[in-house]
Parts: structure tokens; C-alpha cells; sequence
């Protein structure tokens, strides 16, 4: 089965267990709203493409991962749409949460959703007892408090923002979530493709600045330029376009670089390659080295 | 060592957790200004005692299980006075967490509480598989959606509230919960406990309903009429002040009734006896029959 096809089931079998006779039908329905059509589903396409890589010994483990992965990251997106964050009105070109159905039930959708993520790995423990409390373990750690993307979006409330700190947290936890969690579920250890999802996140933070900077509204699906309407941390405002797309381009090979020596190795760095294709906007030439 | 200090040592344990050298300082606070000092701590008590009269034969898990419950109630509270819901200045005595902090941080301090309780299951159950995985799952059941509190809570979002579905998952769903997990952290099936969590929380609901109807903002450290002035259901407005006084005393007896044979049965009905006591509000006499 193609990998999309998978991550599409994996979702879609999480959203089902939230469903039930009694279950009040607008909360409900928001679920799947916030989750259905889904964005590039890039976390959970790498935290496959490394449990492939890592022989992929326990597929529907795997697969608990990646839409329990997924479903926190857009829950994430719910909350970080809320009017007192971002205050956005479309996501993914459609209406947000909140202005789809109410803020109540954006606050909720947010919470059920991480609620499911972690229902849906529980489960998954119950037949694999050692790699689902792992997998648990670091879903909790990327996403919560003091280090996971609580604690970076949390940081936009402090006056001095520790930038590494906040990098890591805000973007590059649910990244290295996903290598972690993909080695994790096929058997193998975490810390060694820790490098990896960091580096990926990173990239992915520097892509996003751009696309921040370049791209208009129609395109992206989101108003533009909201992170430095914010005044929050941005690699184009510290580098300058041409320095940030050189920038991305070497912290690329230093991912590729990273991977560790296993039989999908080749497989994998093609993927990284594919995925940054995919993540960089289209810079003009005059900002090009 | 006192149920008392069990709990507090075992939700400060868990804090510890959610605190480091890299988090945002202001969040890090939130967490334990929404935890610390807390209410009545009832759940876990109750959580404790049904492990206690089950054997608790492995206190540490039942601990963790008990921390994590309240950090879900917690959660809860903090997401419930948001501006979008109950819109509450006051909580336990003190200015609620969006009052305290801002309306971001009350957000992802409700967030990270909840990432927290899962994340302190999942600590339990790498040294006990079995019964940890079913403690996440009896917690993410009650909690989320579709018959949790997000549920609950969700249900005021409809047309039509089904008052069944709506008082079974906004108020007795934790209470289930702590019958249910104090049961499986002593190595007992939680499905003989069901009733006595559902029983206590139809208890706890009515008198809350008649706590609103009956006592001023003082004593009871929010405003009252709450629920009253947002049109959701109450026993009082079906029942009058009466009706539901003695509604109240015939489910805290069907409790008692409900409780399973086992070393800890009297214990346990002391327990109700004792929570009853401390939940009924002071009743006017020429209410009483």
C-alpha cells in the first residue's frame, strides 16, 4: 500500500474511535473537519519512511504512530489558530476551527484530538507492552512541557525569547517525534536519528520564513507575513532571503548526512530530498547563489 | 503516609516532569499555579480508596494513576473559565490562570496539563505494562471524545442536549475514571466499579447544582449562578432545592449499595459517607423532609 494510502487509514481509524452513538454531533464533526483533507502529512510520512527504513517489523504499530503523530500536529494548528494566538481565518484554504464552528469548540477539538493521539498509541501498547510506552514517552516529551511545542509556543509569551530553545520546541520537536517514533516502532533505538528530525524541523522553520516572506495569500492559504506581524523570530529578518535559501540548502546535506547507516538508507535520503523539493518555495533567481 | 500527602507528593512528582532548563519560564509557573494549592482533590482520593480496598498492591502505579487524573480535572478547570466558556475571574479563591498569566498561556497550560497526565501513565507503564496500558486507556476514554469530558463540555455547543449523555460524560466521566483506575492499579477489572463512579458523580452534579443555587461568591470562591446564567441544565431549576436534596440522598445510597465485595468494602463506604458530607452544601431545614 503507497504510504499516503496508509497514513490516510491510520487517520482515518483514529477519527472513527472518537465517533459513538452519544457523542455530541457538532464536536464531532469538528474532529474530522480539522483533520480531513490533511496538509502534506509530512511528519507522518517521515516517521515511515524511517520505520521502513528500520525494516518495518510491526506495520500497524507504525501506523498508530503516524496518525497519533499527525493528530496532535493538527491539533496544534486548532489552538495555534485560536484568536488569541494567530487569530487565523482560513486553514489549508478553508475556514479554521474556530471560525467554522466556535471558539468552544476549537478549545475542544484541540483537546479531543490529543486526547485521541494518545488513545490510539494506549491501545497500541496493549499488544506491543516495551515499544508503545517508548512510543508514548516520546510523543509526551515532543509535545509537552518543558521541551515539546507547548513549551515553544509558550515561548511567544515570554519577553526574551531564548531562540534555540524556542526553535527546537516550537518546529523541530514534532520532527524529531517523527524519526524517534518511526525507529522506535520497528524496533530500533531513538537516539540515533534524533540528528535527523532535528535537522529536518530546522529546514522546515527556514522554509516556512520564506514562504512567509514570498508567497501571497491565495497560494499559501493563510495571510501572509503573520509570523513578523507578530514580531516573532524570523530566519529572513535575521539573513536576508538569499542568506536563508543558502542556509536551507546546507542544513539539507547536513540531514542527508545525518541518517544513519541502515538498509533504507539510500531510500531515505531520497525521501529527505523529495520532501525539500516539496518545502521550498520558489525563490526568483536574483536571490539565488 | 496519609491519602492526603500521597497526593500531593504524587502531583508534585509529576510537575517536577513538566519543568527544566530550557522551558518558558512563564508557562513552566502556569502549570503548577493551576495544580497547587488544590481543591478537594476528590478524585484521586476516591481513585486511592478503591485501590486501597482492592489491596494496593502496587502503590506507586496507583500513585501515578492518581496524578494523572488530577491533572485532567485541572486541565479541565483551566480550559472550562477560559473567556469562551464560563469566562471566570476567580478559581479555588485566586484569579483563574487566563486572569493570572493571559488567555495564550491558559490555553497551552490546559495543553501541556493534559500531555502531562499521559505522559506520567506512560513513566508507569514501562515497569507495568499491562495494567499501565489500561490505565491510559480507561483515562483517554473518560477524558476524550466521544463520552469524556471534551464531550461534555462539548454538548453544551448543541441545539438539543441529550441531559443523559451530557451529565454521564461532563461530570460523573472522571469519577468513573477514578473508580475504574484505582481498581486496575490494584490488579482488579474496573468494569465491577463502574456504578459507584457513575453514582458519585450524579451525586457531585447535584450538589454542585444545589452549591450554585444556595451559597454566595465568598465561600465558594466563584460567582454563582453560573451554570444558571448560561441556560445549561440543572436539578435544581427540574427538582427544585426539595426535590433535589432528597434525589441526593437516595444516590448517595444506591453508592454505598454499588460497592463490590472486598477487604476494603466498609472502608470504602466511609469513604462515600465521608465525601458526601463534605459535597453537601449547608440545606436550609424547611427544604429538608
Amino acid at each position: 500500500m503507497p504510504m499516503t494510502a496508509r497514513i490516510e487509514r491510520a487517520i482515518a481509524r483514529a477519527l472513527a474511535l472518537s465517533q459513538g452513538g452519544s457523542a455530541p454531533a457538532k464536536l464531532a464533526s469538528a474532529l474530522p473537519y480539522a483533520t480531513q483533507p490533511g496538509g502534506a502529512r509530512i511528519r507522518p510520512t517521515i516517521l515511515l519512511s524511517v520505520a521502513a527504513s528500520c525494516g518495518d517489523d510491526r506495520p500497524a504499530l507504525a501506523d498508530a504512530a503516524a496518525a497519533a503523530l499527525e493528530l496532535i500536529h493538527c491539533a496544534s494548528l486548532v489552538h495555534d489558530d485560536l484568536p488569541c494566538f494567530d487569530d487565523a481565518d482560513l486553514r489549508r484554504g478553508k475556514p479554521s476551527v474556530h471560525r467554522a464552528y466556535s471558539e468552544p469548540l476549537a478549545v475542544l477539538t484541540g483537546d479531543s484530538l490529543i486526547i485521541l493521539a494518545f488513545d490510539v498509541l494506549a491501545r497500541a501498547t496493549v499488544d506491543h507492552p516495551d515499544r508503545g510506552a517508548q512510543l508514548l514517552l516520546a510523543l509526551s516529551r515532543r509535545t509537552g512541557m518543558p521541551g515539546g511545542i507547548c513549551a515553544g509556543q509558550g515561548w511567544e509569551s515570554e519577553a526574551e525569547i531564548d531562540l534555540g530553545a524556542y526553535h527546537r520546541s516550537k518546529t523541530a520537536a514534532l520532527f524529531i517525534a517523527a524519526t524517534e517514533m518511526g525507529a522506535i516502532a520497528a524496533g530500533h533505538a531513538p537516539e540515533e536519528w534524533l540528528d535527523l528530525g532535528a535537522l529536518i524541523g530546522e529546514a522546515f522553520q527556514v522554509a516556512d520564513d520564506l514562504r512567509d516572506a514570498l508567497l501571497d495569500e491565495e497560494s499559501l492559504g493563510k495571510p501572509v507575513g503573520q509570523d513578523d506581524l507578530h514580531g516573532r523570530p524570523n530566519a529572513v529578518c535575521e539573513m536576508g532571503i538569499g542568506g536563508a535559501v543558502d542556509h536551507l540548502s546546507k542544513i539539507l546535506a547536513a540531514a542527508i548526512a545525518s541518517i544513519p547507516s541502515c538498509p533504507g538508507e539510500a531510500m531515505l535520503a531520497q525521501m529527505v530530498s523529495h520532501q525539500a523539493d516539496k518545502i521550498m518555495p520558489a525563490v526568483p533567481a536574483r536571490y539565488r547563489a
